[in-house]
Parts: structure tokens; sequence; C-alpha cells
């Protein structure tokens, strides 16, 4: 087989993808990514073209190349940025905000902006240095921030579904973590799909199942700009180190990352996995400040690390939204 | 803490297991492993003094660890020792079967030796060459001799329970390679007491729960002398592969093995996991020659491949007992 000629016009590949035994041109690249994310969003009946769609981009490759698709494909995609304030040397939050402002400009898409310290009054370093789990790194506490914002701002607009751009090595580092530890729990709950319940908007990852690369290669070929630094936190972070692991397995076995995570999924479609015991399930109640589904009986861990600023700005929801569209 | 002074005496320290910050002199390691054995055997309901066990032993660390053990603790415990006839070079299978047969001579025990090519005709080399799996290595050609000859022997000499060495290290990397194809068949029938069933023996493996290291530091300690060399075609196999990247996850996070082990041995004995369909459940038949179980329709894998001789020997079974008792 010839890697470095395109399958489908024999022209000079651009990409070779080793678990596939594909290679593409540049023109093949990109009609075949959009093709695949497609086929992802049907086979998992992530939603229609008459769906309301909210996209949570954070400037980077994989949730603007996200947006991107979705925008091609004719489907009804607006943006939520969360700006966290992690304004250091590198300007993280500004760069990748500018990146996503620019994103929805040229293309007229509606894009709403929340900005953690404007609404709480702490930006989400601060948030974190106030919280409990100050050990270690803010990523817990940005992880609790995020999923609320996400959730409300899906919810309050009358989303029907919010999409994450998360990838295959995403995917495949969290199960490969939660798997170490056979953590029945987060292991049941780990789908491309989760619908909508008790309180919690219907989510969607239609790039599950495309590799790392593939993700940048399409945002590099369409001449998306983003943000191509990790957030400075996320050094050394044990998600890192087990993507690296698993790039270890992938490079002595290609296709170990799309086994791994798609057999994961046929067993559960099967049912073969993961019957958690119902005394073992959560109970979730509404949180009485937010309304939004907690573990907790009291507030929810999120109104506790916001508590002074949420009550009082409650009203001002919804945050900003602008509108390119 | 203090990892060079015994745990229980102060005196020097011999080893320090890092998952357990546990230092242990010589007296006390030796102490510690067999309560810890004795404590497996229990906490799984392994067998009983009353038990007649067979222990497979291959002349290494843990099978000849594992019967000291047994030895110690007062159970009928004899050994089968299967001769592959692996005689190249390095003399593998007679060097491996001289320190069995040692070990056996100096504690007075009953051991069972099957010799493969007295009793097929052929050593494993040969019947792996005229097998259809002749692509890689013999492992799998000798895993089914090997599995074939303990059953066989465990029921016709009425054995309760066949034991086998098989340590954390061996069980971590099974599980992983599992869990990595997500094998759910596989995965059900992981787990430290197999009972009997359908003309299969049960089957235990008391060092479950004992990093390869530790077991090999019982062999030392306690002058078992053993085979060091591992078999010469278990070179870049796997299995190995898998085991080192274990064990560098395990130096990342010390307890991760047994973690990773523990907990999807507790999460199976909840019913959480692995309820393998009706539907995917392999139909086992008796072999039409030698009445073991098979999920073939016609002769069981062993009996095909070795068949010209299995056949006209059948008579000549039971196999060499040498009585040291």
């Amino acid at each position: 087989m010839n890697t470095s000629r395109c399958n489908t016009c024999g022209e000079k590949a651009v990409i070779f993808m080793r678990q596939h035994r594909l290679p593409l041109c540049k023109t093949h690249y990109l009609e075949w990514f959009i093709e695949q994310s497609e086929r992802a969003i049907k086979k998992y009946g992530m939603f229609t073209h008459h769906d309301k769609i909210l996209v949570a981009v954070s400037g980077g490759k994989d949730s603007l190349s996200l947006w991107d698709v979705l925008w091609r494909l004719g489907y009804q995609a607006d943006g939520l940025y969360i700006n966290l304030g992690i304004d250091g040397e590198d300007h993280y939050s500004l760069q990748s905000k500018n990146y996503t402002v620019s994103f929805a400009a040229e293309r007229n898409l509606n894009l709403h902006i929340f900005d953690v310290a404007a609404e709480t009054g702490k930006n989400i370093i601060q948030l974190y240095k106030q919280s409990q789990r100050r050990k270690g790194r803010p990523c817990s506490v940005c992880g609790v921030v995020k999923r609320h914002i996400m959730n409300e701002t899906t919810r309050n607009y009358q989303y029907n579904v919010l999409a994450t751009g998360h990838n295959l090595d995403d995917e495949a580092a969290v199960l490969f973590s939660n798997t170490l530890s056979w953590s029945v729990e987060y292991l049941a709950r780990q789908f491309p799909v989760l619908e909508e319940e008790e309180g919690f908007a219907r989510k969607v990852k239609p790039f599950c199942r495309f590799y790392e690369r593939e993700s940048a290669a399409y945002a590099l070929l369409r001449g998306i700009n983003y943000i191509e630094e990790e957030c400075p936190f996320s050094d050394n972070s044990t998600s890192l180190y087990y993507k690296r692991l698993l790039n270890q397995l992938e490079d002595a076995q290609p296709g170990t990352k799309i086994r791994f995570f798609s057999n994961f999924i046929e067993a559960r479609k099967k049912g073969a996995l993961f019957q958690a015991p119902e005394s073992e399930k959560v109970v979730l109640n509404p949180c009485p400040v937010c309304g939004q589904p907690t573990g907790s009986s009291g507030k929810c861990y999120y109104c506790r690390i916001t508590a002074p600023t949420v009550v009082e700005n409650n009203d001002d929801f919804p945050p900003d939204v602008m509108s390119f569209g």
C-alpha cells in the first residue's frame, strides 16, 4: 500500500491514518472528516436538523472544528464561551476568547459569552483558592464551574442539546482512568450521548471517534485559527499522563485507542456492563439556590463556592450574548 | 516513616512494599507472606484442609513458593509438572523439571510428571508446528495443551481443586489485555476462584494478590531453588509488554496494580459488571475423544493436534507419578 498517495484520487496525501490504513489528500481529508462527523451524529442519534444545539467552545482545535463542521452541515448550532479569567503571562483566557470571537464573527454565528469573574465576582483561580479543594490544581473546581454554566445556559436558552468537542484521546484517557480504578458509577455514565435527566441537559460528543491528531489536522487544513497552548494548569496532569501512555500503546498496536473506546461502547450497548446496583446510585436533589441537580442535601458545590455573588446576581442571568447572526 | 527498619521488630528490613507502606525483616516477611496466603485462601473460599489439592508447578518462583506455602500450612497438596520438551541450548524444560523434582524430594511431596513428548509422540514445539496456529509463537498451543493436561489430571486423580501460582502481575496483565479490548466473555471468567462446571475442574489462584517481586522475594528468602530464566518463547510477548506498562503505572502511583485488580474483583462480586448476554455464551459439548468440554462441535483442539498418538495411548493414562511421600 502506498501511504503517501490519497486513497481516493491518488494525489499527494497530507495525512495517513494508520488505524484505518487510510492516506488522504487535503480535499478528501476535509470531506472524509465531515462525513465521519455526520456518521457519528447519526450512529448515536445525537441530534437532527430540527434541534437547537449549543456548542461549548474553548477556542481550541476540537471545539472550533466541531462548531465549523456543524455549521457546514447546516445544523442550528450556537456557541458558548466561558471566560475563566486565566490570564497570567500568556493571557490564556484572553487569547482563547479572541480566537473564539473571531471564529464566530467570520461565520456570522451566535456566541454566548459567560464571564466567570463578572458573574461571580471572582475568576476561576480565586474561586479555587477559596474552595475546599485547594490541594493540587484548580482542575476539579474548574470542571464543576464549567459543567454548571454549560448546563444552565443550555436549559435557560432552551437548547435541546449541549455538544462538546471531546475527541477520542480525551474519551480514552477518561475511560482508562475510570477502568484502572473500576469506578462503576463513572463508567456507567461514559457514553457519546447522555440523555436529559433530572435537571441535566442532554449532552453529546460528536468527535468521540476522532483521534486528537485528526481534529488538529482538520483545523489546520481548514485554516481555523485556534489557541495552540494547553491550559497552563494541564501540565503533568494525570489525564495527560494517561494520554501519553495510550499513545505508547497505539504506537505498538495501531488502532488500540479506537478499539478500547468502541468495544467499551458496544459492550455497554449490549447491556453486558455496569448494571450499577440500585443501592449505589446517587440520589439527586435540586439545589435550593440554582435549582440544578446535586448529590448533596444542601446547596450544590457551584453555589457553595460562588455563594455571595451568585445569590445577589441571580436575576442578572442570562449573561451577555453576542450575536453575529 | 523509616522504610529500612522492620515494621514488626525494628531490625533491618529486607523488603519495603510501597503499596502497603510496609518494611519487613526476613523473619517477619516470611511470616507475613504465609499469613497473607492463608488470608487470600479464606477470603475467596478457595479450599480447606479437607480438600485434595493439585498444584501446577513449572519450576519457577511462583508455583514452587505456592507449593511450599501450602505444605507449610498443612494442606494436602500434590504437584503436577508438565514436561513440554523445550530443550534448546538452555535446556529450559530439563532444568525446570530438575528444580521441581528436587523441591518435591526435599519435602517428601507427591509429584505427577506428565511428559508431553512421551504421551503424545511430539514435544510442544512439534505440536505447535503441525497446528493451524503456527503464526507467531507456540504460546497459544502451549496454553491449550497445559490446560487440557491440568484439567485431566485433576479430574482423573479426583483432586478437588487445581491451584496455580499466578501472581498479581500475571492477573493484572491479563485483565489489562481483556479490558483494552473489552472482551466480556474473558472478563466474566477472571476471578481468583473458578467453580467446577461442565467438565472443568475447580481452579484457584492463591497468589493473585502478591506482586511478582513479593513471590520472588519469598522464594529467595526461603532458599527455594527455582529456574530464573523465563520460557525462551516469552520474550517480547504482549503479556510482558503489558506487565512493563503496568509497572510504569505502578512506579508513578504505587498501588495501581493491586487497586486495578481488587476493584475489578469487588465490582464483579457486587454484580455490577459483565452480565454476558445469554445469546453470547459459548455452548460446550464433551469432546468425543477425551470427554473434556469443548466449544467446537467435533473433537477438542487438544485432541485435534495430538490426535494420532493420544487416541492410541488413551489407555496409558494416568501418566507417571513420582511419590516421595
